[in-house]
């Protein structure tokens, strides 16, 4: 059963950083350049450009104070300043604006925003419903918010279950202008072209599932959704979208028959749609998940794709109402099998030096950890994703061998499971 | 007593990273740049620029694989490689080159060289053995090497010992050259001028010390001396060369006695050269352990500067030896009086949130340590710094006016000590 904590006491649970506008300002053009250098992992994509690692980033980082445009006439409109989030006592029945509900004549991404929005709380309640029916004990605390320019986003967290360390589920739909730098860096305008800020679209599920037995593997998965929000003839126009996302699994030690299996759940969900996608996807999934600096990989990888927007829109819908779908069935009968086997206090010391690793990988790689820490998003709910505890040893050498060994050996060489 | 580890047989013990020329370059050119816009904490320096950012980085980083440019004719002057660490079974006499041992005839800057090597490898002994004799357990361990171009370094870890969790101390020498932009970014050429990669010289000394008491603090202390080193007429000539450096206090829970204790220990050595030191450089040290996204300092600060060259070059060195000499005499009667306080498991778990909070900082803000990330430094000597536990929570708030309370508020305000 899932607990909603808010109540009118409940203010004080959602910091608020106040920032001058001007800081934001130069902090964000720095930002939206810097993403480009230094967040992308290898292989991120074929076209990679500046507007679409802001898409990605920013569905990823699940409740990013983002940046709206004053509608006064007295500020300038190059002056962004952050929305801040409101907490509500209640989950409303949608977090779009109300003009998003209705269907345009023209195009029906309107309905696919509500759509997408309605598959992503549905996975979310039935992701979490499986993770406490597994825990048996754990129950979920969610955090509801809104911003008053429109959008909002649920945050689900279980900490200290009988099988879950620590298990973050959150929602969220953003709002938001992208500074005119970027996009005129993603699209050229001529020189009788006046840049301003593009209005955007964004909405996505994010999770990571840590659970406690060493022998059970993490669990991490992400899908999003990005338009593009502009009038006729203003920059952004015409309307364009994106989606992006994956499910990977991240092991303390190798079980071949999990990973197998959960792999071959993957394969099933791609197969679906083109035949191609599993082996493209697997191979993205082992490039971003990638530690550079040690070499390896997070884990054992699954699926992974972004900026997506060359298959029929519809068609990339179901897919990724597909793979959210497929969380579940690929996961929870691993934890079933795993979550109570005896294990050590070296499997658990282990399993430690690997969350270190996966925070190693969060907060030096991943673009929506490291753009969300920079533009000031919710922070509890952007670090959710960092396990509950984590360990650094100097020098620590598996013996070759090993079943330690084997694991690491995975993460530096990335195998075919099926 | 100190142990040297190293024997014919542990040339497994360093992993070497294969990269390929053409890779490293544009690697480096990327990190070069985005040093400046990512890894700069605020208020970081008056006139900070790209050569200065890289010395206080490259000798923060203790074992930079750094570039060297061939000898060979038949490569390109511009194509850098990495020069490989090479493990050593002895400790050498001096890890400067044999031409470094000579007094110039127009400078003494050869001299501050082997001096500064002298006083950071006379520092590690006395920390080392300090750090030993309070912890009466632990042995320190120790990774010696050099690279065949001069250079090299000694890393000393002491891991879980009877007082200590993680000790890390190490001394390093680095020659290396600095690409031309680098160096064309702080100091314009004529058109005339064709630039070339800049040489330099850097050492320093850096260590982290991590108590298990969860009343013991953290130490961290570093201090660094960088020089360009060109031929006259060459990009970077005539000669440069800065100081860098300062020694923290990271508690997780306030003793006033001990706070002022340290800060007064600081404040002495700085008031020994100039009164305007010790509150420059206490607020220098606020400004740079800053947690942005927290909007909360790493711990309670301490002396922190950087660049420094607008003061005479021998006052500067004995100052930087002034503060090395006092890391003993401010730390080890802290830990003296805090190793053996009775804690309970509450208390620990907070320690461990604050841990968690310096591998935040270290990873996502430290200029050190993004940079060595980056470059393919010797990944276990820049990630020595790392605790060898750490814990996140979600949304952990304690209870306001609780002694986790009190540290958290002078993390967020930091305070005057003295």
């Amino acid at each position: 059963m899932i607990t909603p904590l808010l109540s009118s006491t409940t203010a004080t649970a959602f910091p608020v950083t106040t920032y001058s506008a001007p800081n934001l300002s130069s902090s964000l053009s720095t930002n939206f350049t810097s993403s480009l250098t230094l967040g992308l992992g290898p292989g991120l994509g074929r076209t990679t450009t500046p507007l679409r690692t802001i898409a990605s980033t920013l569905t990823r980082t699940r409740n990013t104070n983002f940046v709206q445009v004053r509608a006064s006439s007295s500020s300038s409109p190059s002056l962004p300043v952050i929305e801040k989030e409101t907490p509500e006592t209640q989950r409303p029945h949608t977090f779009l604006r109300e003009s998003d509900n209705e269907r345009s004549p023209n195009t029906n991404s309107t309905a696919v925003r509500a759509r997408f929005e309605k598959m992503i709380r549905e996975a979310q309640d039935h992701v979490c419903s499986a993770i406490e029916a597994v825990d048996g004990n754990g129950m979920f605390k969610e955090d509801v918010w809104s911003r008053p320019g429109g959008g909002g986003g649920m945050s689900r967290v279980l900490q200290d279950g009988a099988v879950f360390e620590k298990a973050g589920v959150n929602v969220s739909v953003v709002y938001g202008v992208m500074p005119p730098e970027a996009y005129r860096a993603a699209k050229p305008l001529s020189s009788e072209d006046k840049p301003g800020p593009v209005p955007f679209f964004a909405a996505g599920i994010s999770s990571v599932l840590h659970p406690k037995n060493p022998f059970a593997p993490t669990l991490h998965f992400n899908y999003r959704y990005f338009e593009t929000d502009a009038p006729t003839d203003a920059p952004g126009a015409p309307r364009q979208w994106w989606f992006g996302g994956g499910t990977d699994l991240t092991p303390a030690y190798i079980f071949e028959e999990d990973v197998k299996h959960f792999h071959s759940v993957q394969k099933s969900a791609c197969d679906k749609f083109d035949p191609s996608f599993y082996p493209r996807f697997k191979k993205w999934c082992d490039d971003y998940f990638y530690i550079k600096h040690r070499g390896e990989r997070r884990g054992l990888g699954g699926i992974f794709f972004d900026d997506l927007n060359d298959y029929d829109q519809e068609m990339l819908l179901s897919f990724a109402t597909e793979c959210a779908n497929s969380v579940v069935p690929a996961y929870i009968p691993i934890i079933e099998k795993r979550k109570d086997t005896p294990f050590l206090d070296q499997h658990k010391a282990w399993q430690q030096l690997r969350r270190g690793r996966y925070v190693e990988f969060n907060l030096v790689y991943d673009r929506g950890t490291t753009f969300g820490l920079k533009t000031g998003g919710r922070i509890e709910s952007i670090l959710v994703s960092l396990p509950l505890t984590a360990r650094w040893e100097y020098d620590h050498k598996p013996e070759e061998g090993s079943e330690e060994w084997k694991l690491l050996d995975a993460c530096i060489n990335p195998k075919e499971w099926i």
